[in-house]
């Protein structure tokens, strides 16, 4: 037995930061509640992994041509990496930042080149910022100075490509008062969100949505199958055909 | 750009206790959870829907024999009904018991029998009875007495066609200490479970798992995409190759 393509996807690819899990409070879990019976959201989050790995991982992910027919549509993706590519040398997740700046060209290319085997120029993206790490909390292969680059690289790749970027960074940083120690109140163990850091970004994503792509808002979307209250009873099944979300 | 057959899925089919979504403690959060990096969980639930029109939305959502290839794989298909169908009369919700019991035995037989257009030996059912209903807290077209003879119609529902069972008005029935008003503790408004009450589900299911489908539970099974510490750092395609799940 095999799913058929009735909704289309949100597809987020990153690290353990879109991975999530912390007590069901992830940007994945946030998006699914909002997106019930419009789109499914498709949690594509590596823990440890950074861009080098992501393109391998993101050619796999996606279909090829010949089965686009039947396989679900990503109308948005969201691209967050940074947390591990950050990583101090010498760890093996660490990635120079201009090669994580090329990298992170690359995966957009992807979607948006012509040339590209996946080109989708109907495929909407966001990029996301790594948020600050606290150092006070992890205390190891992370530097506060280097993450903060390697967000700031986000938002540079963001402009250069023509992307919009949910800057988690500098609304965690704000939200903390300017203090790493501060950041604590948003984060787990200094690297992963807590609770409230998820708050953010999910708020962040919503904001850009609404800004950039108002017609993928959550309200602006039918459910898939109508409401119960508008199934004819006398006659259930032509009002039970499936309808485009969108 | 499409996505790619890369995770089988979870397929869970059902109402609004299924579309969850009360702070995203619902069963789809719960599994997505531990099942990261497995498999998707596809939440099909539709809030306010019976058995009656669950069976032309369910010919939907499985795809058709020539789409298979390309079509994720439906591991595990929870179908969790009878909170809507218990509606009274002149509900338009109400579906009379006897028919409720031959519409499960319908969705059942649509992936396991040989003849079905759905025909999927391998695909792993498990079916859930509703909670009980505590009029004290819902009062409109659902009586306390009636829901319960349709949970005891699931039950037996899965003795006749042979599949598992999650007996979630027994066990909240019981968790309430056999008394209706106690039921408010698992139900945030006498019809809908609240974070307590999917807890008794989500256990429940992973019960069932553990016992009947053992090779499905989480814990048996292994990422698609290994864990970063595995990834070859000098040649990290070949090790970046997805693998099956189970």
């Amino acid at each position: 037995m095999a799913l058929a393509c009735t909704q289309d996807v949100i597809l987020l690819l990153g690290d353990s930061l879109t991975q999530g899990n912390v007590e069901r409070t992830g940007l994945a879990e946030r998006l699914s509640c909002v997106y019930v019976r419009k789109m499914d959201v498709i949690n594509r989050g590596l823990s440890g992994y950074q861009t080098d790995w992501a393109i391998p991982v993101f050619e796999q992910i996606l279909a090829q041509q010949h089965a686009h027919r039947h396989a679900p549509k990503v109308q948005l993706l969201t691209l967050w990496f940074g947390a591990n590519d950050a990583a101090l040398p010498p760890s093996t997740q660490h990635v120079p930042i201009a090669r994580f700046k090329s990298n992170l060209v690359h995966l957009v290319h992807m979607v948006r080149s012509p040339t590209s085997a996946y080109y989708s120029p109907g495929t909407r993206i966001v990029l996301i910022t790594p948020p600050p790490v606290n150092t006070y909390q992890w205390t190891r292969e992370r530097a506060f100075e280097e993450t903060e680059k390697y967000a700031e690289a986000v938002r540079e790749v963001g402009g250069q490509v023509g992307v919009p970027v949910a800057d988690v960074w500098t609304q965690v940083w704000e939200g903390a008062g300017r203090d790493e120690r501060g950041c604590a109140r948003f984060l787990q163990d200094g690297l992963h969100l807590n609770a409230a850091g998820y708050e953010i970004v999910f708020d962040a994503v919503m904001k850009i949505i609404e800004a950039t792509y108002p017609e993928m808002h959550y309200d602006a979307l039918q459910t898939v199958f109508v409401p119960w209250s508008e199934v004819n009873v006398d006659d259930p099944r032509p009002s039970l055909v499936k309808r485009r979300a969108m």
